[in-house]
């Protein structure tokens, strides 16, 4: 560690939270010590966000603080894992402190938020790009996967869907103010963490969606060796993503953009009522069902069965 | 995950290893799930390597494969843990599949070395750039910190010093041969997983030299609140490297030199004979002795005490 990375990690990320339980050694030496509770087993994830590939170029420094932690705190959602401990690395083209300071400033307030503590990383000079690594605890032996959907299982999403990826076209052209709900939905995701964590005791498959529906629920179903149909009068979305699926003439447009970090689920029909009371408090919708024939179907109630199986694709030509 | 990345995932990166204990839930889910053995603490680490600044453009693929788990093995070498599991983070410009066979042929090869498992990671399209966290086992309450050394204490280094400084050089000016030891130094480093774990029960301080012997025995000597003479005569150098700084007419060169990976530890003067003797057969150098005195002093033998408090630095202007 350089002495300007070292005043970096000093200014910026060490002094900026109180050490929480469980980090016996910190930030400032080779390695971070940890103490797992007994009766957990650690959940473990890490996501990597690109300047120009995953954000724009211009991207409010908190904003970015905040959404490079939530996608991560999402994947522990998507397991039901309890959020612990998380590193980052974080590649800069420069020393820019006000940059820095806003940047942790939006990472600390959401870290704070879900008593996460920041454990360790690295601090190194070239492109933009940030990667953290996100640990969780769950109760030895429970988790949610992505391949325990059965057939006849509801199929449910938290919040609603498309929001960011209209988001993401009004942030390109810089049409919205500050505060439009959809350019929040793709600036400052919520991570689904409480709802991950009542889920784990009742879902039977679990996904967090960063890629788009229509690519995360195919990630449940090839998993499960199940289908789906959804039936898209049910489908939670804005109005205003409505209004812009509308002017494309493409109604099926929210299944394929990424960026929402709701969770895609499957419930049990056998659900007890009880369960089903809890989870219904927790701004859910059930969107369709398991089937037992492979793909997945949107029921557009026109008599059309459409199938869709693509996504987000990472790598480009 | 998208389809390219997942076929990426499938075809590179989880069928190259077997499945070790420890991880449950592996590669393909939104996170790994891992049992961490009761009476063991967690060490965790976290290195990235951005092409163009740790690495040169032209690197073969399998020796940065091999390189960049090195120097994540060195920090848990440097505590004194044994490693277990490991995530990567890999930004490719694109997909170039003769490419990630190698790298991934250069990562596993030490992976299974050291019976570490690949648990997860992302795959992002960018600037070339890998992080890795890595993970690692302690006895519970057990550990090498950097701030334990003494007054008294003799310091040590294992291996050589420099090699992969100048391994350096010869690589950018494509100077030598691919045998060559310094450039292997350099481009293939040993982390000293094994001597770290001996340490544990024997070094009062210890850390892996990445960013030069002088600036990484100034963080021992910071942490520590202590001060050290080291004798340059007894500096562990091979001939190409004095010969090297006798040309440049700076005998200083090898203490400010990263990439050797070497550790540079202390032992307590009242080390039983028998724990010294398991130290002596590890290729270790005694260099120096910790003093109250604050600072870093070579003795040159000729009557000069030089002061050394500088290393590679991170972010240059």
């Amino acid at each position: 560690m350089s002495t300007a990375e070292f005043s970096i990690i000093e200014q910026f990320f060490k002094a900026a939270q109180h050490q929480l339980p469980g980090c016996v050694v910190g930030i400032g030496d080779d390695c971070a010590i940890l103490d797992v509770p007994k009766n957990t087993q650690l959940a473990v994830s890490t996501d990597t966000l690109v300047e120009g590939v995953h954000f724009l170029p211009d991207t409010e420094p908190e904003s970015l603080g905040h959404k490079v932690l939530a996608v991560n705190l999402s994947d522990l959602a998507a397991m039901g894992a309890k959020p612990a401990w998380v590193s980052m690395a974080i590649t800069l083209p420069s020393i820019d402190k006000e940059w820095l300071s806003k940047f942790t400033a939006g990472f600390f307030a959401l870290a704070n938020q879900h008593s996460v503590s920041l454990i360790g990383g690295d601090t190194t000079q070239g492109p933009l790009s940030i990667t953290i690594n996100i640990m969780g605890l769950l109760p030895a032996g429970k988790r949610l996967l992505r391949s325990g959907a059965k057939v006849g299982d509801g199929i449910y999403v938290s919040g609603t869907i498309g929001g960011a990826g209209l988001g993401l076209l009004k942030a390109k052209q810089a049409s919205a103010h500050n505060e439009d709900v959809d350019l929040l939905s793709y600036l400052q995701p919520t991570p689904r963490v409480l709802l991950g964590q009542k889920l784990l005791n009742n879902a039977s498959a679990c996904i967090d969606i960063s890629d788009g529906l229509s690519a995360d629920l195919n990630h449940i179903l090839r998993a499960s060796a199940v289908g789906a149909k959804l039936d898209h009068d049910l489908l939670p979305i804005n109005e205003s993503v409505r209004e812009y699926a509308r002017q494309l003439n493409n109604e099926l447009w929210p299944y394929s953009t990424g960026d929402d970090y709701e969770l895609c689920f499957t419930l049990p029909k056998e659900l007890s009522e009880e369960a089903m009371d809890v989870m219904n408090n927790c701004s859910i919708t059930k969107i369709g069902v398991i089937e037992k024939e492979l793909g997945l179907r949107i029921d557009m109630k026109n008599g059309q069965l459409i199938s869709l199986d693509k996504g987000y694709e990472h790598f480009k030509k």
